[in-house]
């Protein structure tokens, strides 16, 4: 898992994924207090980064292995781009999600074709349901996160943001991403220590799910107690992978915790002045930025708006929230 | 006002404007039977194409006349257009905006350091007041469309689209345009009468205010009756430009009519599958796309997304309406 994997994984996705825009608006700006550069990534395929990933692991599957078909498990994002890279290279998908997914996501992973088989995340384990489906149909497991090939894919996001922030006259400066397990996070870092090592990745996570930002600070993996709730959804996860961690350990900052309110704030000052459709987990980043500065250093700040896949009701919540 | 302005405009707007992205999605794609192309002009700075002329007339201004100052009027995307430009290259604005214009236009004009004067759209004329008012104050007047520089300078917005269209695979189809004076139109068919001369230009109106096509298809300027109603407040004019028109008829094909619930509509399915926000009258030519197939040629569509700037409850009510 080096910079070379997510070059491959660029050469792979190609004529496949969006190369999503890096937006600045002043308004935005005036309210952080400093440059904020938001790399709009709920424009890629499917409403969020996900497509990257999955489109990487699954591209470079032989044929043989795609004809056993593929499971993966997921609150709605990388169920998505699972769904649709299965689709576009005509391999069968199954996916575990959870019962309160949001009703959006689901609608769209059927869409594209696949068998959905839901859960309950209070009282079952998702990835125990989803080795069970995966030995039982012969099929291959796609991570959500902890994989070589998701975090390569992801990763080309972050050659993304090199440049862009380069073209923009940044060089140095705060990168924010929503972090779940870590998959976008790591995948970036790694593309930036290469392409722009004065960038410094520093994850954020919703208020009570913060098992990346205290596990950095503790040096070892921990969970969280699984008490919480959260409408970020796409980044509820309960413990880094392993992958991730040994990334992160060495090349993210401390992490940053935002509430469901500010995130909130942050997908309607998004609808406001950027005109982007963000999710709650997809706007944890630029709520950090808007509303945490004095936790940052001084300087621009670049934030991933890593997903746009909400129900109009939550939506409509945020709008009436600032 | 040729192709070769529209090349002048390009250089003077570049490292200003934002070279917006054009989107597809398989599910906007399903609904309309056929491939769209969606340029979103809303990712532009102030949230429309209307930064494009108003750029392009106002930097083009000697100091002399700079510092004079500049009376433009406007429902409110042209208004946003001038006053940043005019914030930039620190010169005097004073904007004539209706008095139901949305309230997020207003505020947004204000914030760039316009002096805003209202009037009502009804009973008074904007362009007399206009006119008075760039007299007593010895400003010049920037025209919101019928002007070789504000014409040319939206015009980019068709080299971009020739260019991305390229790059997508289509040389052939129809370019469906939210229509108010015509700026926008008519710059983008002369872009694209040189650089993509297989795509034909449909100006779209809103039901009420089909000024633009009903000249077409008499060959002559007439006006709307001023009776209607519409929530698609950027493109109600009373009648095309001069200049407008000129192109228009030499290489426009026929106009297209869009009813209120079909923008709303078409708004809420770009937020739900692109992504982007859409004001009523920037998601008109999007309603063709989607609803009116049968109007049209085979092949594919490309369409502006010409704005996002649209108050919180409009855009609510939208969502409400698929």
């Amino acid at each position: 898992m080096t910079y070379d994997d997510i070059i491959a994984a660029r050469a792979r996705l190609a004529g496949q994924a969006v190369v999503t825009p890096m937006l600045n608006v002043p308004q935005i700006d005036a309210i952080a207090g400093r440059r904020v550069l938001v790399k709009a990534e709920c424009l890629q395929r499917t409403g969020s980064f996900k497509f990257r990933g999955a489109w990487n692991r699954i591209s470079a599957m032989s044929d043989a292995e795609r004809g056993r078909g593929v499971v993966a498990s997921s609150s709605g994002n990388h169920a998505q781009g699972v769904a649709l890279s299965c689709k576009i290279l005509d391999v069968p998908a199954t996916i575990v999600m959870p019962s309160d997914a949001p009703e959006t996501k689901v609608d769209a992973t059927r869409a594209y074709g696949a068998d959905i088989v839901f859960y309950d995340r209070m009282t079952e384990d998702r990835y125990a349901i989803s080795l069970g489906l995966a030995e039982e149909r012969g099929a291959i497991l796609v991570p959500p996160f902890d994989d070589p090939f998701v975090i390569a894919g992801q990763g080309t996001c972050g050659l993304e943001i090199a440049k862009q922030t380069r073209e923009l006259g940044v060089d140095q400066g705060t990168m924010l991403t929503c972090c779940g397990g870590g998959g976008l996070s790591s995948g970036i870092a790694l593309a930036l220590e290469r392409d722009a090592p004065e960038l410094r990745v520093r994850p954020v996570e919703p208020v009570g799910f913060e098992d990346f930002g205290r596990s950095l600070a503790e040096g070892k993996r921990l969970s969280n107690d699984g008490a919480g709730v959260s409408v970020q959804d796409a980044i509820l996860t309960p413990k880094p992978g392993k992958l991730t961690f040994s990334v992160g350990k060495r090349l993210f900052g401390p992490g940053l915790a935002v509430s469901d309110e500010d995130a909130l704030r942050a997908m309607s000052l998004a609808w406001q002045w950027l005109k982007i459709v963000l999710e709650p987990g997809g706007a944890t980043a630029l709520a950090a930025a808007l509303f945490q500065g004095e936790a940052l250093d001084e300087g621009p700040v670049i934030v991933t708006a890593s997903g746009g896949n909400v129900d109009p009701a939550m939506f409509a919540r945020a709008l009436g929230a600032v």
